[in-house]
C-alpha cells in the first residue's frame, strides 16, 4: 500500500508526502507520485501530526447527553451504572465506532481507552482503523469473584491482541477506591512481566484522598508507589489533587498524566480547583490531554479540549503567559508524553499518523496556524486523517459513517439512553 | 420576499415554517411552500432560534493569532494599538466582512459590536446580512480634542444608521479608566434623549477597581450610576469583579451584564476569579453571552463558548448542576437579557431568526439536542443560517466567502499581522 499526497504546506512549505507500508519514506518540494500510488489532493490544507487522546471511555457516546448537569454520585450510581450493566458487547461496539469516527472527523489518529468488553473495543477499534491502547478495568471491591473473572480477561485479552497492528493491550485498575490493594499488586506484577501499560484514575476527587490518608496513611499517589504502581508503564488520568511532593514523585518514577480539562469542569471535581499543570511540568512530568468519556464531556474532540486545556491552565496560573499556544501543540500531540506513543513529527521514517487541515477555514484565517489550531479552531478543520498510512477519513467522508450513526442510535434508543431530539 | 424551510424538525416534530417579510407566517406539519417561495431543505436538521453575540470587536479578526499568551498590558499597548492605529476604514470593513462570515457560519445571527470605524462597520454589515448594534467607541482620556471628535462621529452615526433595517447605533465608552467624567455623563444624556444603548466594559480588572476607589471613592458600578449610566439601556462587558451589592444595584437598573468566557480566561484577567454568574443571576440580572474580539479569544463561535461559559460556572460554583444545559442555552440565544434582541422563538409572529442545525452529526447523537448543542457542538454543525428572513448561509455555502477572506487575508498581510501558515 503506498500513497502520495501533494499540494499540502508544511511548515509553510509546499511538500508532497509518500508513504510506504504505514510510514512516510519521502517528502519535499520535488518528491512525485510513482504509479499506483493512492493520490489524496492537499490543496488548500496543512499536514500536521494526528492528535493523541490519552483518556476516554470510548462507548459511553452511547450515553451523551443523557444525564447531564447532576452531582457526580447521582450521575454515576443512579444514571450510569445502571445503564452500563445492560450494555452488551454489541452495545460496546457500536458505541465504540461512534466514538471512532468521531475522534477521526476531529483529527485523533490514538486513543486510550478503558471500558468493559474489551474485545468488542478491539474489534471496533480494527474496523475503524484507528490505533488505541485499550485497558481491561479491573475491579474488585463489589466481590472478590468480579474481581477474579476480570483478572482472566484481562490476562486473555493481552494475548487475544499481542500482535494487532492497532490495538496495544493494558491494563485498567480502575481506581484505588475500586480495586484493592491485592488487585492493584497483581496489576504492578503481570505489567512488569509482561512490559504492558497501565490505565488509572487517581486523584479525581478530594474525597480519594481524605479516604486514602484514613486507609493507607498516605495520599493516593504514595499509595500507588507502595503498591508498584508508579513507573514508566503507568498513566494517570485526572490527577487534580496531587500535590507538589506527589508531583516531584511521579515525575522521579517517570508515570504520565493525562488531564481532562472538560470532565474537571463540567462534573466540578476540582472544588475550585484544576489539575496543576504548571507545577507538573516544573517537576517535568510527562502530560497528556485527554476527553473523558462522552457522557461527561460530552465532547470527544481534542481541537476544542486543547483551547479549554490551555485557558483553564492561564486563568489558573493568573498568568495569559502559561501554557502558550506551541506548548499546548506539543500536549495535544502527544509529544510531551512519550507513553501515549504520539509520534509527534511528520517527517521521513515517521509513522504516517498524520491530519490535513484546511488552512482557507475562516477560523484559521489570518494568523499562526499553531495558534489558530490551539485557541480558534474545533475539529471541523479537519479535512483528511491518515493513520498508519491509510486514509481514514477523507475529504471530510468517512466510509460507512451513516450506518455507524444509525446503529449506535439504535443501540442508545433500546438502552433508553436516546434523548430528545430522536423522536422526530 | 418569502421562504418556506420544509422537513425540518422543531421540538422534535417535523414542520414546515413560511416566512414572509422577514417574519414567521405559518408553521406546523401541514404547511406547504406556495408559488414563487424560495425553499430550503431541511432533511436530517432541526430549527432552533439564532443564538448573539453580546460582546465583540468584530474587525480585530485582523489580528486573530497575532499576539497570544502575552500579558494584558504588552498585548495591548504594544501589539494591539499600533497595529489599531494604522486602520483604515477598508481595513475595519475586510475585518468585519471576515468576522460576519464567520459568526453567520456558526450560527450568530446578531452581535454587539464596538470599534473604530463604525460607518465601515456598517456596511460591512448590511453586505453580510447580519445584525448588529454598533457602537461609537467613545475615548478622551488621551486628549480633548479625541474626544470631541468621537462625540461628532457618535452623533453623526446615530443619525446615518437612525433607519437601517439591520444595524442598531449605540454609544461605545469605552470604559471608566479611558472615558472622562464628563464623556460618560455626555453618554448617559444622549442615551437618554436618543433612547439609544450603551455599550461599555466594566470591572474587568482589579487594577479598574482599585483605581476608581482611589479616584472616585466608589466601586466602579456605583459609580456607573452616579454619572447616569447604570439604565435598562446600557450593557455591561465582563463585571469579572462586581461585588453582591454592585450585582443588586445592576438588577435594581435594569441593565445587561454580558460575559466573556475565554477571553477572560486567555488574558488570565480574573486572578483565579470568573463573572459570578450564579449571584448575578439569584440578584435577577439580565445576562448575555460574548466571544470578544478575535485577538484575544481567538474564535467566534458561540457554540464553543457556551459550553466554555457553562463549565467554568459549573467549576467556579464547585456544583455540576450549576447552569443546567438548557438555561446555558437561554444565555447564548439572548433569551435572558431582553437588550441583546434575542427574540428567542421559532413562532409564528417572532422575526424569521433561525438556524437548521444537522441532527446527524455524530457530536449530536444520541442525547438531547439542546444539552448537545450546549456541551457536544460546534458551530460546524450549523447547516443553514436564516437572519430577517433571508437565508445568509445555505448548507455551509456563503455567497462570496472565498473572496472576502482572501481581501481579509491581503489586509492582514500588510499590516503585518497575518502570522506563519501564510508563508504557503
Amino acid at each position: 500500500m503506498s500513497l502520495t499526497v501533494v499540494g499540502a504546506t508544511h511548515d509553510g512549505e509546499a511538500v508532497t508526502v509518500r508513504v510506504e507500508d504505514g510510514a512516510i519514506v519521502s517528502m519535499g518540494g520535488d518528491v512525485e507520485p510513482l504509479p499506483g500510488d493512492e493520490v489524496v489532493d492537499g490543496t488548500d490544507t496543512a499536514i500536521v501530526p494526528g492528535l493523541v487522546n490519552g483518556h476516554t471511555h470510548a462507548a459511553m457516546t452511547l450515553m451523551r447527553g443523557f444525564a447531564d448537569d447532576l452531582p457526580l454520585k447521582e450521575w454515576l450510581e443512579d444514571r450510569i451504572w445502571p445503564i452500563e450493566g445492560r450494555l452488551d458487547e454489541d452495545d460496546v461496539y457500536w458505541g465504540t465506532r461512534l466514538a471512532c469516527a468521531e475522534m477521526l472527523r476531529t483529527g485523533t489518529v490514538r486513543f486510550w481507552d478503558m471500558y468493559w468488553h474489551v474485545h468488542a473495543i478491539a474489534r471496533a477499534v480494527g474496523d475503524a482503523g484507528i490505533r488505541a491502547t485499550v485497558a481491561t478495568p479491573l475491579i474488585d471491591r463489589f466481590g472478590d469473584d468480579v474481581g477474579e473473572s476480570l483478572k482472566s480477561e484481562a490476562l486473555g485479552f493481552l494475548d487475544a491482541v499481542a500482535d494487532d497492528p492497532l490495538v496495544t493491550g493494558a491494563l485498567g485498575p480502575h481506581a484505588i477506591y475500586t480495586a484493592s490493594e491485592r488487585m492493584l499488586r497483581w496489576t504492578a506484577e503481570i505489567s512488569a512481566q509482561r512490559d504492558v501499560p497501565v490505565h488509572i484514575h487517581l486523584s479525581e476527587s478530594e474525597q480519594e484522598v481524605a479516604d486514602c490518608l484514613d486507609e493507607h496513611g498516605v495520599r493516593p499517589t504514595e499509595y500507588l508507589d507502595r503498591v508498584g504502581l508508579l513507573t514508566p508503564r503507568t498513566l494517570l488520568a485526572h490527577c487534580i489533587f496531587c500535590n507538589d511532593d506527589e508531583l516531584a514523585l511521579i515525575a522521579e518514577r517517570g508515570s504520565t498524566i493525562v488531564t481532562n480539562p472538560s470532565s474537571n469542569l463540567k462534573l466540578a471535581m476540582g472544588g475550585g480547583l484544576v489539575f496543576p499543570y504548571v507545577a507538573a511540568r516544573g517537576h517535568g512530568v510527562s502530560v497528556g490531554l485527554g476527553t473523558d468519556g462522552a457522557a461527561s464531556n460530552n465532547a470527544l474532540d481534542l481541537l476544542a479540549e486543547v483551547k479549554l486545556f490551555a485557558l483553564i491552565q492561564k486563568h489558573a496560573a493568573a498568568d495569559p503567559a502559561a501554557v502558550p499556544a506551541h506548548e499546548a501543540w506539543e500536549v495535544v500531540t502527544g509529544r510531551l508524553a512519550g507513553l501515549l506513543g504520539g509520534r509527534g513529527r511528520v517527517a521521513v521514517g515517521q509513522p504516517a499518523d498524520f491530519l490535513l487541515v484546511r488552512t482557507d477555514a475562516l477560523e484559521l484565517t489570518p494568523g499562526d496556524l499553531v495558534a489558530n489550531l490551539v485557541y480558534a479552531a474545533s475539529g471541523s478543520v479537519v479535512d483528511t486523517t491518515v493513520v498508519a498510512g491509510e486514509v481514514r477519513m477523507r475529504h471530510r467522508h468517512i466510509p460507512g459513517e451513516p450506518d455507524i450513526r444509525r446503529e449506535a442510535l439504535a443501540r442508545a434508543r433500546a438502552l433508553g439512553t436516546a434523548g430528545d431530539q430522536d423522536l422526530r
